[in-house]
C-alpha cells in the first residue's frame, strides 16, 4: 500500500481553485464560507481582482498557486483549456498535493493529467451541479449544496489522494461521492446529460422547421416545455459538451436512433405493431419505478487496505452513494464510508 | 350563407356531456359550478350515480341525452369508443344540437362523425389540459382554468356552429381557441406532445437497459428528469396516445431520426463536424426565442360572412388565439373576434 500523503484533519484542509467560472468561482465561495483556506487563480485579472473584493486570495500566475502547497488543487476549467493548464500545474505543483477537477467528462481530463505526468496525484471528479448561466458574476456559494460528485478511480490512483477527495466532498462540501470508473462515468452522462440534451435539440429543431410552427409552439403544452427546457441554455455550451463526450454520445444516440426506428417500424404497419410498441413503451419502467422509489438504506462498509478501489467502485456500481469517511490519524487504521442507497 | 341554428346568449347555453372521465367528468364539474344546465351519460352505472351525488344530471341512455336537445353536445371519450358513441348520438339527436369533442387527435373523430352523418353539425375540439391520471375520480372543474383548446373546421362545418364552440370556450370556460384544421392539429399534436413522449420513453428505455444503469440514474440531473416526466405517465395511454395519431407521429418520429443520424454522423468523424453540429444545436432557436417571448398584442376582427373559415384559419395559422366573440342577436349582423398573438 502507497501512503505517499499524509491525510489532515478536513476543517484545516488547503484548497486551491485553478480558474474562476460558474463552477471554480461557486466553489471558490463556499470554501471561503466555509472557513477554508481557498486560495485562486484565473487568466483574467479583471476576474482576479473581483474575487479579491469577494475576500479570496488570488495569484496572479498559475505557477505560483501550484507552488503554493495547498492540499488539492481542483482545477474547474473548461475541457478544452485542461492539457495547457495540467501542463503548467506540474512544472512547480509539489508531489504532496492531491489534485482533482470538475470537468463534466473525465477520460479526456486523465489523459492530460497523465500526459503531463500528474496521474499518481489525481482523483477525478465532477460535480453534478449548474444552471444555464456561466462566468464568475453568476457563482454562488450554494450550488453545491447536496450536490452528488461523480468521483473517477484508475489503476494509478492512490488511496490517500482518494480519501482525501472523499473527505473534501463529503465533509466540506457537504455532498456526496459516486464513485466509478472514467469509462462508466462518461457513458453514464451520455445517457443521462448529454442524450437528454441532444434530444431537446431535435425537439425544437423539428418544430422550429415544421411548416405550422407558429401554431404548434401554441399547442405546446407540458411535454414539450420540460423536454426542451436546456435548449433554452446556450447552444454553443450544449453544443461543446457534446463534442467533448463525442465517443459515449454517439453510441447513445445509435441506441436512440435504434429505439425510434423500431417505433417507426411499428407505427408503419398495417396495423400498429402492439407488441413492439408496448416492448418501446414499458422499457424504461425499472427507471421510473426507481425515481419515484423515495427510500434509501444507510450503512457503513469498511475499507480493506488491498481491495479498497474496487470495494468504493462496486459501491458505486449499485448507484450507491459515499456520503461520508472516517479515517484515523494514519491510514493505517480503520477506514469507514458512509453509505447511502441500494446496499 | 347557411344559419341553420339560432345563438343564444352563452349563460343560458344547455350543454351535454358524454362519458365522464378524467376531462369530461372535469368539464362536467366545470360547468355545474359555473350555472350551466349541465347533463351526463356515461356507461358505468356506478359512475353516473357518483355524477348524480355531485349534483349532475345523468341520463341512463346515451339516446336519451342526445334526444334531450341540449345545445351543445361534447362528445370526452376515448378515441375507440367515438365510433360506436357517434352512431348512437345520430340516433336521436334534433337538427339544432351541435356536437363537439375533446379527442386528442381530430381526423379521426370527424372520420367517425362523417360516418354518422353528423358532419354539419359537428366542430372539433381539443382542451390542451390534461394529467398523469385518468378516471372521474380524479376529475377537477379547475383543469381547464386558461387553458388553450384546439377548435378544427373542415369544409362541412358551419357558421353558426363554430361561433357556438367558440362561444362555449371564450365565454363559458374563460379559455381561448387556438383555430385550424384537422390535419395540421394532429400534425402539430405530434410535433409538441406526442413526439416528447416517444422520446421520453425513448430516454428511458435507453438508461433502464444500459449495463450501468444503476450508477446512470443515480448521476441523472435537471435535463434527464424534465425530459422524460411524462415517460411516468401510464405507459398503456402514452402507447395509445401514439397509435391514435400513428400517421402524424410516424412523419415526427421520421424527422427526428433524420436529426439524430446528422449529429450522429457528424459526431462519428475524425473531426467532429463543426458546422453540421452548430446547424443542428441553433436550428430550434426560433422556437426558443418564442417561447421566452412573453408579450402578445391584443386586436380585434370582424369576421366576413362569406370567409369566416378562412379569416379564422389565417389566425390560427399565426399561433393566434381567439380570447373572446361578439355576436348580434342575428348572426347576419357583425361578428367579432378578440385575438391575442402575433397578427
Amino acid at each position: 500500500m502507497v501512503t505517499d500523503a499524509p491525510l489532515r484533519e478536513p476543517r484545516t484542509m488547503t484548497v486551491g481553485v485553478v480558474t474562476l467560472g460558474l463552477i471554480g468561482g461557486s466553489l471558490a465561495l463556499a470554501l471561503r464560507d466555509r472557513g477554508i483556506a481557498v486560495s485562486v487563480w484565473d487568466r483574467n485579472p479583471t476576474t482576479r481582482a473581483t474575487a479579491r473584493e469577494a475576500g479570496l486570495t488570488a495569484f496572479d500566475e498559475l505557477e505560483d498557486l501550484a507552488a503554493s502547497g495547498v492540499d488539492l488543487l481542483v482545477v474547474a476549467s473548461p475541457l478544452f483549456a485542461m492539457s495547457d493548464i495540467m501542463v503548467r500545474i506540474a512544472r512547480t505543483v509539489p508531489p504532496h498535493t492531491t489534485i482533482t477537477d470538475a470537468g463534466s467528462v473525465k477520460e479526456r481530463v486523465r489523459e492530460s493529467v497523465n500526459a503531463a505526468g500528474l496521474g499518481s496525484q489525481y482523483v477525478g471528479a465532477h460535480p453534478m451541479a449548474g444552471t444555464e448561466k456561466s462566468g464568475f458574476a453568476h457563482a454562488d456559494p450554494h450550488l453545491f449544496d447536496g450536490a452528488t460528485w461523480g468521483l473517477t478511480l484508475a489503476e494509478e490512483t492512490k488511496l490517500t489522494r482518494a480519501l482525501l477527495v472523499l473527505q473534501f466532498i463529503t465533509r466540506i462540501m457537504s455532498g456526496r461521492a459516486l464513485v466509478t470508473t472514467d469509462r462508466i462515468h462518461d457513458d453514464s452522462v451520455a445517457l443521462v446529460s448529454h442524450l437528454p440534451h441532444v434530444l431537446a435539440h431535435s425537439l425544437t429543431g423539428i418544430a422550429a422547421t415544421s411548416p405550422n410552427r407558429e401554431l404548434a409552439v401554441r399547442l405546446a403544452a407540458g411535454s414539450f416545455r420540460d423536454g426542451t427546457r436546456v435548449a433554452r441554455g446556450s447552444a454553443t455550451r450544449n453544443q461543446a459538451m457534446i463534442v467533448d463526450n463525442s465517443r459515449a454520445v454517439l453510441g447513445a444516440v445509435d441506441r436512440a436512433i435504434e429505439l425510434l426506428t423500431d417505433v417507426r417500424d411499428a407505427l408503419d404497419a398495417t396495423e400498429p405493431g402492439t407488441e413492439e410498441l408496448t416492448e418501446f413503451f414499458t422499457r424504461g419502467a425499472p427507471i421510473v419505478e426507481r425515481a419515484s422509489d423515495g427510500e434509501a438504506s444507510e450503512s457503513e462498509v469498511s475499507l480493506d487496505h488491498a481491495n479498497w478501489a474496487e470495494q468504493l467502485l462496486a459501491i458505486g456500481a449499485t448507484g450507491s452513494l459515499v456520503t461520508g469517511i472516517t479515517v484515523g490519524a494514519d491510514v493505517a487504521q480503520a477506514i469507514t464510508v458512509n453509505v447511502r442507497g441500494n446496499m
